[in-house]
């Protein structure tokens, strides 16, 4: 296949379409989550497998910063990792993810294990880290750019998730409120930072192929929760079992 | 959790639980596959997303090779790679695999691109690759202990698949002929070489969990087809979609 040179604007069109078709917003395991349509084990399987994910993020984060020699951009990412593992007087959103499932009423020393996490979950969200550590720059950073649809999950899931869920509340909702502002900001500076180096056809696909690998990764989480615990509700060996299931 | 130090045999018989418990031919897609419950495009869909699989499998015996210092051992593991890739009039596991989705009408092109197999495959497959790149050697070796565990599969698959689907036949079914002399020999070296190096009680039970690792990446790859191709049938964006579907 080849490609013409995009125009910058061209080039966030195109990896915005990838959004419009790809991002895990549209997986109906969210129309669930969001809907109230799923019980409190469901929901606890959802949280106990994407503090996987959230657990990986600091690390992928790292592994980008590990390959990069321009200190402006270390300087520049490095507060991805803060925002995520916390600092002095600031708990990180790692934290901020083990309130809700406190609230959801899991042990912390269960999540924190991965041991009930389903092997899928593991594996995409490793296939993550090693992209960032091992494709070119410009695409690690490109992966990043699912961040540009999240505000719009993170609203719908707040709104959704406090009116249709007696065990949730405002605590365990402060993960998204927090990400509404963090995302926005990291998203403006991977999208613009895209658009300036992107500079061939070839790096153009290649970032926008970046955001489709990261959609996928996504997407996969929640095909593997639905699997498990919708339909056919078929949990892996070893895997967390809610509670009557 | 401490564990005692096991006797070589019941180490072996730990193994062979794990197999036991947590092998593939317990999920409900083999089942489906091999009492010809399946329609031709479910069995393109496993065949194709399985081609992942085969192709992975040298490059892991490549890293596992890459770290060995023991030139006896490189040379006992290297036929592994000989068997998937071929050499000189020995055409390899991985041309007997395309012989199969040749016969089930799957464009040679489009299985090797890798672009229809569902995004889960490709990161379950990838997470065997690291492991054997980067956990200790014994785990690495042990990992591919579920050979032991795989010539039955392979009977129990020629025999169902033959006689329940007519679009398969004896050519389809070379590379598990092939498979059940080859595994065989493998999985008695690797489980002598488990056995007699697993040495502490952690390296004992470090090999264990290697073994129940492997079966999660399998177990994965099934559980990513049930939920496409069987129920509830959610295809993710962009993998293959059987005609008609």
């Amino acid at each position: 296949m080849t490609s013409n040179l995009l125009s910058p604007d061209e080039l966030e069109a195109a990896i915005r379409e990838v959004g419009a078709t790809r991002y895990h917003d549209k997986h109906p395991f969210h129309h669930l989550l969001h809907g109230g349509k799923l019980n409190k084990g469901q929901v606890q399987a959802w949280a106990l497998n994407r503090y996987c994910y959230q657990a990986g993020v600091p690390r992928k984060d790292a592994a980008l910063i590990s390959r990069v020699e321009d200190r402006e951009l270390r300087r520049e990412w490095v507060h991805r990792i803060h925002d995520h593992d916390g600092h002095a007087g600031e708990e990180g959103g790692i934290e901020r993810w083990l309130v809700l499932t406190d609230v959801l009423g899991l042990d912390r020393a269960y999540v924190m294990s991965m041991q009930g996490a389903l092997p899928a979950t593991r594996f995409a969200v490793e296939a993550y880290v090693r992209f960032v550590r091992e494709m070119p720059l410009l695409d690690a950073v490109a992966s990043s750019l699912t961040e540009l649809f999240a505000p719009r999950i993170h609203k719908e899931r707040i709104a959704g998730m406090l009116e249709n869920y007696d065990f949730v509340g405002e605590r365990a909702m402060q993960y998204f409120r927090r990400r509404l502002d963090q995302a926005n900001r990291d998203s403006d500076f991977a999208l613009d930072y895209v658009k300036r180096w992107a500079r061939t056809p070839q790096e153009q696909q290649a970032a926008i192929a970046a955001v489709r690998f990261k959609c996928d990764v996504l997407w996969a989480q929640l095909d593997a929760l639905h699997h498990a615990y919708v339909t056919p509700g078929l949990v892996p060996p070893g895997a967390f079992r809610p509670e009557g299931v």
